[in-house]
């Protein structure tokens, strides 16, 4: 037989799909093709120029953003610490109405009467000018480029404005990284930041190098930091040994 | 031979794909279909609340948007006519910075130190405050909800403020509307508006009825109000036969 795709003869046990199922497969291939390019099409139209790339959107802005970086020597708790930290690069530029709209958090600041609305100045702790930029850039934009340092950055400030769409973005591109080496890690910065599929993809990288687990220093470390994270990476291996050993018995009792 | 896709039976003379490209089409459907999920999701967060739906965002609006219906004694130039063209229906309110992005007449005209963006009010003339809303709204949503009136009517304010995305989209939308007893008066408006493709589609639809054209009462009113529209369908008819006959002539001597 003569294959409609690939125009290369094939013999009866390598039969795929009849005619008919060809062409319709065909037409939903066109038919999806389509939509993603009309889809593509209102992206562009509602994408915005962001203010930290387009000097020329900046005059109308209405909000200043500060970036003011974490100061290791401070408390944390404000007070003399904060006063201290005075930022010292530019402020990023934006709108009320795109903030407000992206992010619930930033709509009660600005929506209420609060010292943010009223004087347009925002300030955004613990994080760096360049990650502050890309954050405001994606709010435009829907767009980051990132690393691995620049998708955790922006994965903490997308959850603690609950930037619902940014926070997926970074945890699938932090999910794509994960390895042996760095599995420790991104199950730790995973949990205190409540992303449950990083928390799922590292777990599941862990399972399978349990035996050089408590070799690695980030395991002594977070043992130390944090020892209730490492009891419920032992939980989650003691569960799945005993959900494999039932199903290995169901297969034996079926077969039985 | 048995189908993978509808699962069942077929004979060889209605054969479709080998196994290798029905598995691979069926990889580039899930695909496509992933990519559509992601350009939603990704649109979804673009999407801005439109403040003539949501009365919410409105409080942060720095402009002011007032329909100006066409007045039919007016003489169209301003002057007198202008000046009693009082709006008596609500302001649209809006902001600058999606109206800017969304359009570069706006932009021309909120950028530089003009009358609009000083006082932060513009006025749209000829338009009912029904379709200025709707026009709006697309501004932020990149949707709008159709019959042909309306996408007539926004078509032309796309057009006037070069809202290229949206006039493309009410062109389709009316494209799919253009039948024998519209054909003529959407040729007229597609040349008035110059919409290419509606342009195209209602003179195909012109040439399929060419014998009773002249007893049309639209076609009567062209040719009183724009005969050299009228000129236009003659001409792509002529062209249209001469080139038939010319393939017929390559065709016959091919043949030969």
């Amino acid at each position: 037989m003569w294959c409609h795709s690939c125009k290369e003869g094939y013999d009866e046990e390598d039969a795929g799909t009849c005619k008919e199922c060809y062409d319709e497969a065909s037409e939903t291939e066109e038919e999806l093709k389509r939509e993603i390019e009309e889809l593509r099409s209102r992206l562009h139209f509602l994408r915005l120029p962001s203010p930290t790339l387009d000097a020329a959107s900046a005059p109308n802005c209405d909000l200043l953003l500060h970036a003011i970086p974490s100061c290791p020597s401070s408390s944390g708790a404000g007070g003399d610490g904060d006063a201290a930290r005075t930022p010292d690069t530019p402020a990023v530029p934006a709108h009320r109405v795109i903030l407000a709209s992206r992010s619930p958090v930033f709509r009660a600041m600005l929506e209420n009467e609060m010292e943010e609305s009223r004087s347009g100045v925002i300030k955004i702790y613990d994080v760096s000018y360049d990650v502050l930029r890309a954050f405001v850039n994606y709010m435009y934009t829907a767009e980051a480029l990132l690393d691995e340092q620049m998708a955790s950055d922006l994965l903490v400030l997308a959850e603690k404005y609950e930037v619902k769409h940014l926070k997926a973005y970074c945890e699938r591109f932090i999910i794509s990284k994960v390895n042996n080496e760095n599995a420790i890690t991104h199950y730790a910065f995973a949990h205190r930041h409540s992303a449950k599929q990083l928390l799922e993809a590292s777990l599941s990288v862990l399972m399978g190098s349990m035996s050089t687990l408590a070799d690695r220093e980030e395991y002594k470390e977070l043992v130390e930091k944090d020892p209730r994270l490492v009891v419920e990476i032992y939980e989650a291996y003691l569960n799945r040994q005993v959900n494999t050993a039932a199903g290995k018995d169901t297969d034996c009792s079926s077969r039985k």
